[in-house]
């Protein structure tokens, strides 16, 4: 049996440790290509392929399993590419972070292959190529799984057996679906991060800004470590979703803005911020998913309108009611001092 | 000598574990106070504290140094109900997040105490409580000091030297100016992952949403996890600057989303989203502060602009311009096609 990886990065080395590892030695052969020679032999020093192809036409030739592992645009390219030298049998699947445009490209380029069966598995690193893979990059996390019009059952079973063969949980859904989640939790969220950096790096105050900066700005804008073709690729091929996000996203920072703004609505705003703490806390402890089908016992015993009429919230809303009156009276006080100067 | 400790939760519990670990065995005794009793019996059991008192009066009589690590509105309280039974020459500061309030609340409390000194350590965990103190929670994390109008250079001394036996880096600003930096990395931040988190949570599809969402999710939205009194507080104590910031955030977030939006504007959206992570691969690699002022060497020797002249952003450039063209056509293409049917 041959693989064959197009893309030698960080998934394509990570995909390549994985089979290598659990695989039967001298089961398969596995054929890297990359558009950066040192990449491929990174990749092969690492001994997560067999061989260097030295195109991308070279690696597929006779292969039983083609996984293009690159940024989305890149994608269409080698669809192109190796559409004339792919076996008719071969199943091919791809890791992009966009499944519209992919399924798209493939029906252009392979408008009677059955073996096509588009694939994204949510898991990642902002550190690119080769040197970051690792075998048990995929662990637990969901591999979403799209098949095409033309998709068999064989292929789309086949792309199934890599997933799980990663260590992945597969979850078929279809493109449309797929893009729109991905961009509420991935790349809106890449683009509020971007947007967050630049905007501070860019504010005159940077130098003490950068110094001030702890572990919360940090988190809020590790995303901007992403490479930047992949993150440029992903809101290109998925600019109405993302912008969508965006536009929800604008909404509710701006709702949020003006209960902040609202010295009157202070018991709103600690409502909203308590129920958040509480809705969040439980979805680290894993409350995921649909509930009637968890199985689980809820982590967390008492509800959130429970805890606003017993408890710490409640106590807490007590004093803020009580503060708040007081906190009006003196913003009136201080607004009629400035007057008066 | 004693030290008085009022507020026994992660930053107050933090500082006793570190006084005691690093300071002279039996050179003085710390006082521990909580307004919840088993919170102060946790922290004597981590021997962070001495003994436990059973009001914030009781514990700082007698006591040399005061400090306060109690979420900012309780702040106020505390300093109003020790007022009374501080010692004339007492030093007394606090780790609250926001700054001009609670020098407010000195002035009025304290107006003629020489030993009131701001503080705010920028350090910290989303987990509360003393069962998350860490001896080495302030270690090179930046300590804000915040010197009130009246303050001795005694008491700004004391209050520096606290800082540095916790490991952190004392630096002396304004109240003003402290608030409207940590407005900027750090409670705009905070109320923009509230704002994410409470969005997606709300979302329809939330239970395939919590099933997708990876790492860069958790990210965006770790800061929800904050405890929630202490992220109010925050909110009211500087809405002005923080409001401030959400503006600009949102002015920021508008723009990059028209320019996601604008197909034809492609070579700018790369070029924004490739700065982005070379600046901020710069920070952190540690590129802060002042750069005349660094001594360290860049750790970027070509600059952005370089870039963009030679090697993979300019190849990159390159074909955007040229996948440009086709994008915009195959766009009026399929919009052409719509209006057809």
């Amino acid at each position: 049996m041959r693989l064959a990886i197009l893309g030698t990065g960080l998934m394509g080395t990570s995909i390549g440790l994985r089979l290598k590892r659990e695989g039967q030695p001298g089961a398969f052969e596995l054929v890297g290509y990359d558009k950066y020679y040192e990449v491929a032999q990174t990749a092969l020093r690492a001994r997560a392929i067999d061989r260097v192809a030295s195109t991308a036409r070279e690696a597929v030739e006779g292969a039983d399993l083609v996984i293009i592992a690159v940024p989305v645009l890149a994608i269409r390219v080698l669809l192109e590419e190796i559409a004339p030298a792919v076996r008719a049998d071969a199943v091919i699947t791809d890791t992009g972070s966009t499944k519209a445009e992919v399924l798209r490209w493939a029906a252009e380029y392979f408008p009677t292959h059955e073996g096509f069966v588009g694939g994204h598995p949510m898991a990642g690193k902002t550190e690119a190529g080769p040197r970051a893979a690792d075998a048990d990059l995929f662990v637990d996390a969901r591999w979403v799984i799209v098949p095409a019009v033309h998709s068999s059952d064989n292929a789309i079973e086949q792309v199934t057996a890599l997933a799980e063969s990663m260590g992945a949980k597969p979850m078929i859904m279809d493109a449309a679906e797929h893009d729109a989640y991905v961009a509420a939790i991935s790349h809106m969220p890449q683009l509020a991060a971007t947007a967050l950096f630049s905007m501070v790096r860019a504010s005159e105050a940077w130098p003490e800004l950068s110094m001030l900066a702890a572990g919360g700005f940090k988190d809020m804008t590790r995303l901007s470590a992403t490479d930047a073709a992949m993150a440029f690729d992903i809101a290109v091929t998925n600019r109405e979703h993302a912008t969508h996000w965006l536009d929800r996203y604008i909404a509710a920072l701006r709702e949020l803005r003006d209960r902040v703004a609202d010295i009157e609505g202070d018991q709103e705003l600690f409502k909203l911020i308590a129920e958040n703490e509480y809705e969040y806390t439980a979805y680290r402890n894993g409350k995921v998913g649909r509930e009637e089908s968890s199985g689980t016992p809820s982590l967390s015993p008492m509800s959130f309108q429970e805890m606003l009429t017993g408890g710490w919230v409640s106590d807490k809303l007590d004093e803020i009611t009580k503060g708040s009156e007081e906190r009006v009276r003196e913003n009136e006080q201080r607004r009629r001092d400035r007057r008066d100067i």
